[in-house]
């Protein structure tokens, strides 16, 4: 039932060679399950862009994959490998600016190509693709422990409220903020979820919808702003979201809209809970208004779904994400644990 | 400049007959401006049952123009007047259950063909259509001393956020909401309009968006969610929206998003205004659990583009309206002037 997001398919050679990546073409959800598969780093590139791969944690691992494929490619050309790494990870870099897991997975691949530099070539490909493949097996395991601790939170019969997409689609797990859901069913207990539309481009709606209907999960579909209304109905009991960002402070970048959501659960007393890998965390980022925020095309509001919707010429603001300060914010649900700030992981001197 | 949102148009007979209404169809905006001309009552129905028409007062004038339609068709195929109003005042009653100026403006043509009973049947059209006239002619009117009350509130240079379309097109003059935002410009003043696009039919993108950059008025489009952001930007001097019908107490109805814009406002400590006729406030409604909520069709949220952007099957909570509690409403603007409830109108006995 697992959902295949993002996976490193083997060749044929002894080593495993040519590799090739292969993910959902998301952008054609909920109608179509359609599989990219490439060998190049152009179409990595074009799928972090048009969001045909999204959510922090999948970022991450297609990021690892594209540098691994241009190291695979520059071996097939004799070209000069360090240099590969470096245009590729640089490229990859400048496709979303919110999401930490980029860098941070880029940081993870570029640390391996400097480690096996006077290796041959050969072999600082291989190990490229094992450390790409790495960080997205390592991420399934995160995202189940993430489910376990967030399942804890949970009771039968309760209903949660999430926005955009944290879940299978945006991890090679079980997503983050979906992963309590998911491990509550599996332990037997049901959960309703209210998905938001998540606009402009109905993340919730295409893919949150999509992926619970597929595991048998109830969901209710609403629009962004009727997050307030069933709140106030009483019918929500706790809100699960992701996140693209933590600042140490604990302030969150994720989808825009998560600040208005975060503020309605404060004013209704419903728990808010940021479900996110370490990853996520970002020990250099003190604050929120550290956080670079990406802002979209115009286009993806005034005619995402094709037909215009709005007057040509009109000016349009498009935020991708916003920050949810940390007051707003009852618990982070990691792989470690449920956790409050201030944050003492490894690399938090 | 005003927008010709709906109107009488006599006909060429020497008591002005039969004559027909005229109404933009606002379904085709932004990117048409399509006039519909009938004779027909159930061409007024559709109309308001899909929205081509929409918006609290415009809806009134319709209904009484329906009824106007519905008389003058009886007169013509020599059918009883009486039973042909109270039909057609049943049937337009049935179309939008949560604005209260619909059942306000049929109890007004209900009193005329009452009050003309025993005069001939030639003479009680006339008064109906003079009465229906009438009701469009006084919004146009009232929406002007909204206008003026509104505008003091609003100082050169602000902004103000607005939610839906409470514009020129939800009445026959130059809005609620919107009033004073005209009213400001005639008088010198630039006012800058963040317009919510208003999930799922996109009033604000389509129509809010559409008649602000015809006046000249400069308009940021945005996401309903992002309203949060703009407001914790610092970016928002008021909150600006119309009203579908005000309980006693103050509670208000309104297009469902609202109730969250009031939510963020308050936190963020911006003022919320309603700009309303008196004809919005019911005396019959204690407060907000009485108003009765319109749901609409799930296709509106899934498909209301052309293509399907959720996963058959789902479940969608698709309220037209949501209440707004008196206690988050800093002021409520009418022709009145600025009023706080208890609202001392001559029918609140």
């Amino acid at each position: 039932m697992q959902i295949d997001t993002i996976r490193w398919v083997s060749g044929k050679d002894p080593d495993h060679l040519p590799g090739l990546v292969r993910l959902i073409d998301q952008t054609r959800l909920p109608l179509e399950l359609h599989y990219i598969e490439t060998r190049a780093l152009e179409d990595i590139l074009h799928a972090l862009r048009v969001l045909q791969v999204r959510g922090a944690p999948a970022i991450g691992i297609a990021a690892a994959m594209g540098v691994a494929l241009a190291a695979q490619h520059a071996l097939e050309k004799g070209n000069d490998l360090s240099a590969a790494v470096a245009e590729a990870a640089e490229a990859l870099a400048a496709t979303r600016p919110t999401a930490v897991n980029l860098s941070w997975a880029l940081q993870r691949m570029r640390r391996v190509a400097g480690a096996g530099a006077g290796l041959p070539d050969r072999d600082r490909v291989v190990q490229l693709i094992r450390e790409a493949r790495r960080i997205r097996d390592e991420d399934e395991a995160i995202c189940r422990r993430i489910g376990e601790h967030g399942a804890a939170l949970l009771r039968d019969g309760q209903s949660v409220l999430t926005h955009c997409n944290a879940g299978g689609l945006a991890t090679a797990g079980y997503g983050t903020a979906l992963a309590p859901v998911y491990r509550a069913q599996e332990e037997g207990r049901r959960i309703h979820v209210f998905a938001d539309e998540t606009r402009p481009l109905l993340q919730g709606a295409r893919l949150t919808a999509w992926e619970l209907g597929r595991a048998g999960i109830a969901c209710t579909l609403i629009c962004d702003h009727t997050a307030a209304c069933v709140m106030r109905e009483g019918r929500v009991d706790a809100v699960l979201v992701g996140a693209d960002r933590i600042a140490r402070n604990g302030d969150t970048a994720n989808k825009v809209g998560t600040y208005g959501v975060a503020l309605h659960a404060r004013h209704h007393g419903i728990p808010f809970y940021v479900c996110a890998p370490v990853s996520t965390f970002d020990p250099h980022t003190a604050d929120g208004a550290a956080i670079p925020i990406e802002e979209r095309r115009a286009e993806e509001v005034t005619e995402g779904f094709g037909p215009r919707t709005a007057p040509p010429g009109v000016a349009v603001y498009a935020p991708a994400f916003d920050i949810t300060p940390a007051e707003l914010v009852t618990a982070y649900v990691t792989e470690k644990g449920i956790l409050q700030p201030p944050f003492e992981f490894e690399d938090y001197a």
